[in-house]
C-alpha cells in the first residue's frame, strides 16, 4: 500500500506508456500541502490540503449518483463566492457515514479556517477571515466506514506547517500522489494560453483507477488557473469541457458515489475581465482545458485497475451525439470486448454484439468497422481482403484505437476505456484486505 | 473443447452445487437426435434436431439486440402454425455472415424437410408434407465466422439415422451437452401437472454461460410439453414466465445476438382443449413453466463463466417492479461487487454504490440491506450490531443471498447472477484459440 516518494519518481521512467506527464511549476495564488495522516497505517501521503491566499473561484460538478458522500452534501451546502482551502483525504470515501461523517468535515473546517485565519494575520499585511464554509472536500476509500475524524485533526497543525507557496514538479506530484487509492500513477496536466494579452497556466491533477464511469463528474479532478474568471463562466467551462473529456471514460462502469471535479481561479493572471463565456478572448482557454482534462481523463483510463491496453473507441456518423455515446459505452463497458482486447483476440464480433445491446437503431447493412487503419466490416460485411494474422498483429499494440461509422448521421462522439484482466479481479477481491 | 460425455456424467457426482438435474425421461411427440458434425475438429457433440413427427404447436422470444442472427431473422420469416424440426448448432453462432448465412440455412432447411418427409413416408400410415418452412435453428458460438453449411449437410444423413424416438435421461442430456459452447454442465430441468384431468409434461434444456444479460429472451432455452395449447397461449405462457426467470439472470451483462427461448407442444397429453389464457385449467401448467424456467435460468447463472458464487438479489418495497428490477442488475452487473463476492469480502458499500448508480429515487434513510439473515444497513445506517468478521463467515458460502429494502413502495423484484473471477478473463481472454 505504501508508495516511497523518491523510488516512485525513479521508477516511472520505465513506465510511461502514456508519456511523462508535463513538469508543473509556479501557479500563482495556489499553495500546497501533502502529508501523511496515518490513514493507511503507513507513513504513505494520504491527506492534502491546497490553499488559496487571497481566495479562488471556483466551480464543481459532482456525480449523479442517488447516493452521495457527505464531502459532497457539505460542498453543495456552502454557499460562498470564494473557496480559501480545499482539503482531499484518500483511504476514506465519508460515504453512508450519517450525520456523524458530515459533523467530522464540519469540526475539520472549523479547525482549518481557525488555523488559516490566524495564519494569514502572522503571515500577511491584509488578513482575511476565513470561515468554514470557505472550506471544501475532496473525499475517496473505502464507502461505510467510520470517518477518520481524529487522526485528520491531529495532523492538520503539521499539515499547516508543510504549506509550500512556491511549487514545481515534485510538489504537484507529490499532491497527485497524495491523493490516490488504487492508482499506480499519479496523474497531472498543464497547458499555457492566453486570454486577451495575459499569459494564464491551467494545471490539473485527478486520481481514479476503480469505480470509473462517467455521471457528470467522474473520479476526482482538480483544476487550477491564474486566470481571473467568475464562477458563472468558470461552470459553463467546466460543463461544457467535462463532457468529451472525464464524461468520456470508463473503466469499470461503476460509477463512484464521491465523483468531483473542480476549477479554481486564483486571478494572479491578471487579465481582462471577461463578462460573457461567448466572449472570443476566452476561445483559447476554452481549448487549453479541454486539453488538460483530456490529458488527465485519459491518465486516469490508462492507469484503470489492472490495465494493459489503452483503447480509443470513436463511433461516428451518428443521428445524436447521444446513440454515439451510447453506442461507444456499451463497447466500452462490455466484459466480452474488454476481455478479448487483453487477449490480443481480433474478436470483432464482440464488437457487433455491444453494438447491437446499445438499442441505437441503424441500418446494419451500413456499419463499417476498422481497427486502428484496418478495415474490418464494410457496410455490414466482413471486409473481404480482412486477414486475421494482420489484425492479431495489431491487437499486440498498447493502444488499441476501434472505430464504428453507422452511417445514420453527422455526429460522433469518442470513448476512452482500458481491457479487463486478471489483475482487476485481483485488486478488487482483496481491495480492503 | 470435447466433452466426453462418458466420462461427464461421473464427473458431475461431485459438481452439483446447484443439485443434480432431474431425471427426464420420455416425451411423448418428441424424438431427438445428437451428433458430431465435427465443428469444433473433435468428436464432441456440436449439432441436435428435435423431431416433432405430428408437428408441434410453437412460441418462441428472441433476442432484442438490434443485431440479431441469421437464424433468428430465418425463425422470424417462417409464418407456420406448426414446427416439425428444431436443429440447434453450437460453435458458430452464424451472425454478421450476411445473406450467405441466411441461404446456408434455407439449404439445410431444404434437405431436412426432404429427408424428413421420406421419413413419415417410410415410417407411418399418415405421412405428413414436411416443408423448410417447418424447420426452425437455434445457432450459437462466435460471432461473424463463415457458418459451416458443408460440414452440417454432411451430417445431416447421421442426424437423420441418429433419430431416438423414445428418450430417457441419457438422450436429454446428451442433447443438453450438445449444445454447450462454454457452459460446464448441462442445463436440464422438468415437472409434471396437470391440465384439468390430463397429466402432462414439461421439460427444458438451456445453454449459457457468456454473453448473459435478458433482454427479453437470453441465451438458449427449449421447453417441450406433451400438452394440447394452442401457439397464442404458448406464447403468453411464455412472456409472461420469461419476466422473472431468464431475464431475471445476467452473467456479465452483455446480451447476446442468438438469444432464444422456445416452447414446443405436441399436443400428445390429450388434455381438453384451453381457448383463453385466463382458464383457471392452465394454473398449475403456469406455475410448472415457471419452475422449470427458473430452475433453467438458475443452472445459467450458476455455470456462468468462471462462477464460483450464486448470488440472488432480491430488491423490495420498491415503487414499480422496474424499479427493483434496474436497481438488481444495477448490482448485479458491477464489476466491483461481483469481484468484492469473489473475494469473500462484505464490502457492502460496493452495494450501496450500485444501487446510488441506477438512478432510482428512494429516500436513503430509508434504506434497508442484509446479507442472508444478517444485518446490515438499517434506516440509512451501518446496523449498530453489524460485525464484519460474522459477515466475513457468511461470505463463505457457495450461495450469497442480498436483499434490499428500499421502503418506496410495495413491489419486488429478484435477479440471479454469480461472482466475477479471474476464471472468467482466462475463459474470455482466448475463447477462440
Amino acid at each position: 500500500m505504501g508508495i516511497n516518494f523518491k523510488n516512485f519518481l525513479s521508477s516511472q521512467k520505465n513506465n510511461n506508456k502514456m508519456g511523462d506527464y508535463q513538469s508543473l511549476d509556479h501557479l500563482d495564488g495556489v499553495a500546497i500541502s501533502t502529508i501523511s495522516a496515518n490513514l493507511y497505517n503507513n507513513t504513505r501521503d494520504d491527506l492534502v490540503m491546497f490553499y488559496f491566499r487571497d481566495g479562488a473561484n471556483f466551480a464543481s460538478l459532482y456525480t449523479q449518483s442517488k447516493i452521495i458522500s457527505e464531502n459532497i452534501k457539505w460542498n453543495l451546502s456552502q454557499k460562498t463566492k470564494k473557496i480559501y482551502s480545499l482539503i482531499v483525504n484518500t483511504r476514506n470515501a465519508n460515504t453512508f457515514t450519517g450525520t456523524k461523517g458530515y459533523q467530522s468535515l464540519q469540526k475539520i473546517a472549523d479547525l482549518v479556517s481557525i488555523k488559516l485565519t490566524e495564519k494569514q494575520k502572522n503571515d500577511d499585511n491584509n488578513p482575511e477571515k476565513i470561515n468554514s464554509h470557505h472550506v471544501i472536500f475532496g473525499c475517496t476509500g473505502t464507502i461505510g466506514e467510520v470517518f477518520p475524524l481524529e487522526m485528520i485533526k491531529r495532523s492538520i497543525p503539521n499539515l499547516l506547517e508543510q504549506i509550500k507557496y512556491t511549487q514545481n514538479k515534485y510538489i504537484w506530484t507529490k499532491a497527485a500522489l497524495g491523493i490516490m487509492t488504487t492508482d499506480t500513477k499519479p496523474k497531472l496536466a498543464m497547458e499555457e494560453c492566453k486570454i486577451g494579452s495575459a499569459k494564464v497556466k491551467i494545471y490539473g491533477i485527478a486520481k481514479g483507477s476503480g469505480m470509473i464511469h462517467p455521471n457528470m463528474a467522474t473520479t476526482l479532478g482538480y483544476v487550477f488557473t491564474d486566470a481571473d474568471l467568475s464562477n458563472d463562466i468558470l461552470k459553463k467551462l467546466l460543463k461544457k469541457n467535462v463532457t468529451n473529456t472525464f464524461n468520456a471514460i470508463s473503466c469499470d462502469g461503476d460509477t463512484s458515489t464521491n465523483d468531483m471535479i473542480s476549477i479554481f481561479s486564483t486571478g494572479k493572471a491578471n487579465n481582462q475581465k471577461i463578462l460573457n463565456f461567448t466572449d472570443k478572448k476566452l476561445k483559447e482557454f476554452d481549448i487549453s482545458l479541454n486539453k488538460v482534462l483530456l490529458n488527465l481523463a485519459k491518465r486516469v483510463v490508462s492507469d484503470g485497475e489492472g490495465a494493459s491496453k489503452f483503447v480509443t473507441i470513436k463511433v461516428k456518423n451518428s443521428k445524436t451525439e447521444e446513440d454515439a455515446k451510447k453506442i461507444g459505452f456499451s463497447i466500452a463497458n462490455s466484459k466480452l470486448v474488454k476481455t478479448a482486447i487483453a487477449g490480443e483476440d481480433p474478436n470483432w464480433g464482440r464488437i457487433v454484439m455491444a453494438i447491437g445491446k446499445s438499442g441505437i437503431e441503424f441500418n446494419v447493412q451500413k456499419l463499417s468497422i476498422k481497427f486502428g487503419d484496418l478495415k474490418i466490416v464494410i457496410n455490414g460485411k466482413l471486409y473481404e481482403k480482412y486477414e486475421e494474422s494482420i489484425v492479431k498483429e495489431y491487437m499486440k499494440n498498447y493502444a488499441i484505437d476501434i472505430e464504428v461509422d453507422i452511417s445514420a448521421g453527422k455526429k460522433a462522439f469518442t470513448v476512452y476505456t482500458m481491457d479487463l484482466t486478471k489483475r482487476y479481479i485481483e485488486i478488487n477481491a482483496d481491495y480492503r484486505s
